[in-house]
C-alpha cells in the first residue's frame, strides 16, 4: 500500500471544500427536472443535507448560499443552525437570470431601471454576507444574446464595469467580489463574461478585492484549463475554483468523473502555484445531481477532489525538475503519470479511520439511514429546485 | 435585380416546410423559461398560429405535433380545424422523455415493463397519425446516461433494435419511421443514437420505410453536415430535416441565423442528390423562439430557408462542373461563392407579389394586428410549454 | 498489492499491438520536422527497432509496413529479417497522399488515369501482401478539398465505391481490406472518408472482407469514442484499432497519454463486445515521436494499452449488472470508477519478472545501450521520415 | 444595385492589408507540400508578386517579412525595389521555431543561453526593422510542450515575461511589438501564449508600445471572435489581425472562405470600435494556398475583405440601435443581416472602375499573363517555402 507522507496528511487535513446548497435540491435540463424523494423544501434541509457530507467527510466545512433561492427571514438562525451542525455559512451567490426584468440583461442592462435593481440586488446580497458572515459574493452574469446584432457587446461590456464598481464600492475589508466567467448558456450567440480574459480584465479594473472564479465546466472545448490555473495564479487573481466536470457543455456533472487525470492536472498547477490551502483560493463544487442521488454525489464529489489532491501531493517534484531540465520528455512524463496512477484510496482509507472518519464515508452514509429518514419525513411541501 | 429563372421559381413554389406545434410554446433553458403575451394555451391555438405563417409565406403547408403535448379527445376536429385554416397535420413526434418511469430509458431500458410502455406509447403515436393522416412517426430519443459505467451500451443498442422493430412492424403501407440522431443533452455522457452512423445502421436493419432524421443542431463541433447530407441521399436513407441553428451545442436558433453560409451549403447539397421538393425528404422547422416573438421567429425562418434554396438553386452548376473538372480551385470557389452572395431578397419579394402573397411578410404580420390580438384575447389558462 | 487473476494473466499474455514502422523514422509538423541521432535509415532498420520493443515487452509480435516507405527489392528477405528477430510483417498501409498526382485526388478522382493509378498502387500492395504474408490492407485516404465548391462530394463519393470494390476484388481468401475514416485533415474542407458512418457505409457495401479502422485520434471534439467501438463490435465490423491519444486535433501522441481514462472506456467496451484477442479486431499504434525518442516511445505505448487492458479487464461485471440492473447510478459508477483507480503496475512488474521479461522494460532499455549503440552507428545516410 | 455611400467609399479607399511574403512560397501539411509553378525563389520575387495584388486591387499596399525566411544583404535595396513597385515593408516577423536549439523552447526556454540566443535573434529583427522602416515587430511563439509534465508552464510564463521585457527595451520610439496567440500546434498539449488573455496580460506589463496581434484561426472550436475583437479595442490592446479563416484548426485558408458571416461580424465590431483605418490597428493576412494559386488567392484575400468590410459600414446604426433599445429581437437582427445579404460587388466593381483599377481584379489578373510569365521565367533554384 502506497504511504501518504506527513506533510501529505497535512495538507489533506487542512482542506476544506465549500458545497453548494442547490445541489441538494432537484436540478435537470430544459427537457425534464427528476425529482427524488427526501429532497430539501427550504434551506434549513438543505444546510442540514449539507453538514451531512461533512459529517462523513470533515471534507465539506460551509455551504454556499444562493440568493433569492435561500432567502431566509432570520440569517442569524441560519448561521446558528448551521454552525450547530459544524457548518459555516460561506460564499453568496447573486441571481440575476430569473427576473422577467432580466430577460435582456441585468448589470449589463441599457435601461437604468433594470440595472439599478440588478445592482441593489447584489448590494442586498452584500447585506446578507454581513449577516451570515460569508466573505466572498459570487457573481455569476446569466446575460448575453442569441443572435448577432441583437445587442451591443461594447455598450454591455462599460455598464457591467460601471456596474461592478458600485458593487465593489459596497464590499467590506475582508469581503470580496469573484467574477465567474462562462463560455454559453444560457444564451446563444454572446455572453457578457464569456472567458478568463474578460473577468480577469474586469476584475483587474476593480482593485485587490476582487477576483476570478473559474468554473471547471465553462470552458470551449479542448481548452487547457490547468494553463489558465497557473496563469490566474500567478497573476494572483485565482478566487475560487467551481468544480465539477463535462464531457461537452456546462454538464455539471461530479468532478473528476468525466476526466480524472484532467483534475490531477488542475490540482497539480494549484499545488505548484501555492493554491492549495491557501485561503485567498477557495475550493467550491457546483454541480448538479440530476440522475443519482445527491447526498452521496456530493460526498463522492469531495472524496474525488481528495482522492486527486493527494495524487497532486505525491508528485515528485524534484525528480520532475530535473528530468524537465535535462529536456527528457518520456522521464519527465513518467513521473508525472506515476503520481497519477498511484492508488491513493487504501491510504486515505486508513488515515480516516484514525481521525475517528469512516474509512469508506460512501458506504457509511448508505448504512446511516439517513437517506431514508429523509425519505419518509421530507412529505408535503415543495421540493426545492431552481425555480427555472 | 437578379432575375429568378421559371425554373427555379418553379422549384421555390413547391416548396413547403413544417411547422413544429411547439415552436409556438414557450420555451428556454434549464435556468428560465420566459413567457410571452399570446402564447397558445391548447393545440388549435398552437395550429392557428402556425397556419398565420402560412397565410403570410405560403410555406408552411403542415404543422407537426408532440405527443403527449398536443393529445386532443378529437383529432378528426383538429384535422378539420387545421385544414379550414389551410394547413395540415404532419409529422407525429413521440415523446419518452417526460414521464418518471423514463428516467433511466424508454426504448433501450432494461426493464421490459417500462420497455414495453414505451412502445405502446409509439404504437398509440400511430394510432393518432391514423387519425390525424400523417404520414411520419419521428422518434428523438432523449435517452442515455450521464457517468462512464452507469449504463450497458451495447446491451441498449440491442433491446433499441427490438423496440424498433415492434413499433415498425405496426407502421401503414404509407406510413414510415424517422430516427433522428443527437450528438449529447439530455444526457451527457453518452446517448443511445448520438450519431448519423448509430442512426443509419438501425434504420437500415428495419425495412425501406425507415429513415434518418437530420437536425442540423445535433452534431460535433466542426461537424460538415452538408457531408452527411450528402451521404444519406445517396444512401437513400434521408428521410427528413429538423432545421434551427446553433453556435455551441443545441441551441435551437432560428435556421440561418448562425451560419447562413452552412444552410447554404446544405441546400447546394440536397439539390445536388435530388432532395429538393422530393416528397421522401421532408423539411420541418425544430426551433426554439425563447426570447423573440414566436410567430415572427417562424416567419423569419421558413423565409430564411427559402432564401438560401433561392441561392443553391443558382448555382451555375455547369461552370461549377467545368472548374472542377479543370481542378480550378479558385475558379470553383468563385462559383459557387457567386451563387452565395447573391441577392436574392427584392425577386424573391416581386415575386411574391406576383402570387398575391405580402412582398415582406415580417412586415405585414407586423401590420396585421394578428400579435396584439392573441395577446389581449389569449388571457387566463396556462401558456403551452415544454412542461419540463 | 492488487493481484491479477490467472484468466487476466491469461488474456494479457495474448496480447499483441503491432507497431507502425514510420514511428520509428522522423516525424513532426508543418512547421518542423525534427531529427534524433540512431533514426533508422531504411525498413530493415526500423524492423530491428520494432523488435527491440518487443524484446523488451513480448507485447509487439509485428510490425506494419507503409508502402512506398518501406518499400525494399526483397520482401522474403525482409520477412526472414523480421522473423530472425521474433516478429512478423504485419499491416500494409497504401499510400495516395504524396505523389503530384493525386494533389486533388486518388480513389475519388475525376480523372481516369489518377483513379487507375491509385487503385493500381492498392494491387501492388496486395501484391506485397502476399509476398510479406500480411494479412490486412490499410486504406487511410487523404483525400477531401479544401474549399466549399472545390469537389463535388458526391461523384467522389461514388468513384470511391467503384475504386475499392476493384481492390477488393483483388483479396486472397484470407486477406482483408480496412478502411479507415479521420475527421479532418490534410483537408480542411471536406474528407471523402470523415466518420465512422461513412467508412462503415462503404465496407458494408464490399462484402465481409471488408472492415472500419477506428483510429482513436481522428474523431470530433468531444465524440464519444467508446461508442463507436462498441457500435463496430457489435454490426461486425471493427477490423482494428489505431491506437495514439490527442488533446486538439489528430495529435498521435502516445496513447493514453492525453486521457487515460478514455483509453479504458474504450478497453472496457473492447472486452464487453468481444474484441479483445480476437483475432478479427487487430490492435496497432499510429503514432508520432515528435519531440520524445521513439523507441522508449514505442515501449511507453505498449506498456500503456497493456495496463489499461489489466484494469478493463479487473472490472467486475457481476456488480456493474447488478448496480445497472438496481439504476443506482453512483453505485454502477463506483464499480466502474474502482477498476479504473487500481494500481495495476506492481502486479505487471511481478508476473513481467516471471515471464524472463524485465520488471520495468522502460529502464531496461534505457540500461540497454542500444540507442547510445544507434546513435553511434547510424551515421551517413538519410535518416527516414515521411518525405512530406 | 445597391449603392455606397461617399463615406462608405471613403472609408474603403483608406484601406490597406498587409500582405505575407510567405503566402506566396509553398506550403502545405505535415503530409505534404504541393509545389507550383512560378513560385518565388526568393524575397525579392516574393515581393513582386506582393506588389502584383497591389496593382489589382489597390488594397495592399505593405509586405511583412519573415526572418530568416525573407533575410537579404541589403535591406535598403530590398526597400528600395518594394517602393519601386509601389509596396512597403511592413511587419517583420521572427522565428523561433526551426532551429535545433529551440525544440524545446526559445523566449521560454530554462537553458539561458537558448534562451539569450532567441532573444538576439529579436533584437537582430529590429535591427532589420530600422533598416526596412517597418514599425511592427511580431512575435508568434512556436513555444510549448507536448505531454503533461514535460514542460513547468509556470516557470515558461515568468521567463516570457523576462524575455519580452528585454526585446520591447530595444523598440524605437516609433516601433511596437505585437504578441500573437494560438491555440494549440505545433505543440499538442500546452502552448506558452494559448488564449488573448494570457497574450493581453503579458502585453499589460510592457507598455504601451506592446500589444496584440489577433489570428482570426487561433481559437479553440466554438469560440465568438468578434466579442474578443471588442474587448481589445475597449482596453486599447489590438494591435494586429492576421486574417484568415478555418473549418477545424489553423487551417489558415482564404480569409471569410469558411465562414462568411463570421468575417461580417469582425469587421462590424471593428467599425464599432473605431478599429477602421486605424493606425494602431494593422490588418493583415496570414494564410497558407496550399491547392491553390498564390497571388490570385492573396487578390480573393483582399477582395473578401474589402467587400465584408463595405458590407459592415452598411450596416444601419440607427436602425440598429432603436431596435436593440427597444429589445426587439428579431427587428435588429433584421437591420444586422440586412447588411449582410445586401450584394455590394456590383457597386464596388463600378467604383473600381473609377479609380482606373479592374472592375473584376481576378479577371484581369487571369488576363494579364503574369502567372504565366513566372511560370516561364522562373525556373532552377530553389522554390521558397517553410524550410520545415
Amino acid at each position: 500500500m502506497t504511504t501518504l507522507s506527513p506533510e501529505t496528511l497535512s495538507a489533506l487535513e487542512l482542506q476544506g471544500i465549500e458545497l453548494p446548497s442547490w445541489a441538494f435540491g432537484n436540478s435537470g435540463t430544459r427537457f425534464r427536472v427528476w425529482s427524488t424523494a427526501g429532497t430539501p423544501r427550504d434551506v434549513f434541509e438543505k444546510v442540514a443535507d449539507a453538514a451531512k457530507v461533512n459529517e462523513f467527510t470533515a471534507l465539506a466545512p460551509s455551504v454556499a448560499l444562493h440568493i433569492p433561492w435561500d432567502k431566509t427571514d432570520d440569517y442569524a438562525a441560519l448561521r446558528g443552525y448551521a454552525e450547530g451542525l459544524g457548518v459555516k455559512l460561506g460564499t453568496i451567490n447573486s441571481n440575476t437570470f430569473q427576473d422577467e426584468d432580466y430577460k435582456f440583461g441585468a448589470l449589463t442592462h441599457h435601461d437604468d431601471r433594470i440595472r439599478r435593481k440588478a445592482i441593489d440586488h447584489h448590494l442586498e446580497c452584500i447585506d446578507i454576507m454581513d449577516a451570515t458572515g460569508s466573505r466572498d459574493l459570487k457573481i455569476w452574469l446569466a446575460e448575453g444574446s442569441n443572435y448577432p446584432g441583437q445587442m451591443d457587446m461594447r455598450a454591455r461590456q462599460d455598464r457591467l464595469a460601471d456596474s461592478l464598481q458600485q458593487i465593489y464600492a459596497r464590499l467590506g475589508d475582508d469581503q470580496r467580489l469573484v467574477l465567474e466567467y462562462k463560455f454559453f448558456e444560457p444564451s446563444f450567440y454572446h455572453t457578457d463574461v464569456p472567458d478568463w480574459g474578460t473577468s480577469y480584465a474586469q476584475v483587474a479594473a476593480l482593485g485587490e478585492k476582487a477576483l476570478v472564479c473559474l468554473d471547471t465546466g465553462h470552458h470551449a472545448p479542448g481548452t487547457n484549463i490547468e494553463f489558465i490555473v497557473m496563469q490566474l495564479l500567478r497573476l494572483g487573481k485565482l478566487g475560487s475554483f467551481d468544480f465539477n466536470s463535462r464531457f461537452y457543455a456546462d454538464d455539471d456533472l461530479i468532478v473528476g468523473a468525466a476526466d480524472p487525470f484532467q483534475l490531477f492536472r488542475i490540482l497539480v498547477e494549484v499545488v505548484r502555484g501555492g493554491g492549495l490551502n491557501n485561503p485567498d483560493v477557495a475550493f467550491m463544487l457546483d454541480q448538479c445531481h440530476n440522475v443519482e442521488d445527491k447526498i452521496p454525489g456530493q460526498i463522492r464529489s469531495v472524496l474525488n477532489v481528495q482522492e486527486m489532491t493527494a495524487r497532486a501531493l505525491l508528485l515528485d517534484r524534484d525528480a520532475l525538475d530535473a528530468a524537465q531540465a535535462a529536456n527528457d520528455v518520456l522521464g519527465a512524463q513518467a513521473v508525472f503519470m506515476d503520481a497519477f496512477s498511484t492508488d491513493v484510496r487504501p491510504a486515505l482509507a486508513e488515515w480516516r479511520r484514525s481521525r475517528g472518519l469512516p474509512a469508506d464515508p460512501m458506504a457509511a452514509y448508505a448504512a446511516s439511514g439517513y437517506q431514508q429518514h429523509i425519505a419518509a419525513t421530507r412529505t408535503g411541501g415543495t421540493q426545492a429546485g431552481w425555480g427555472a
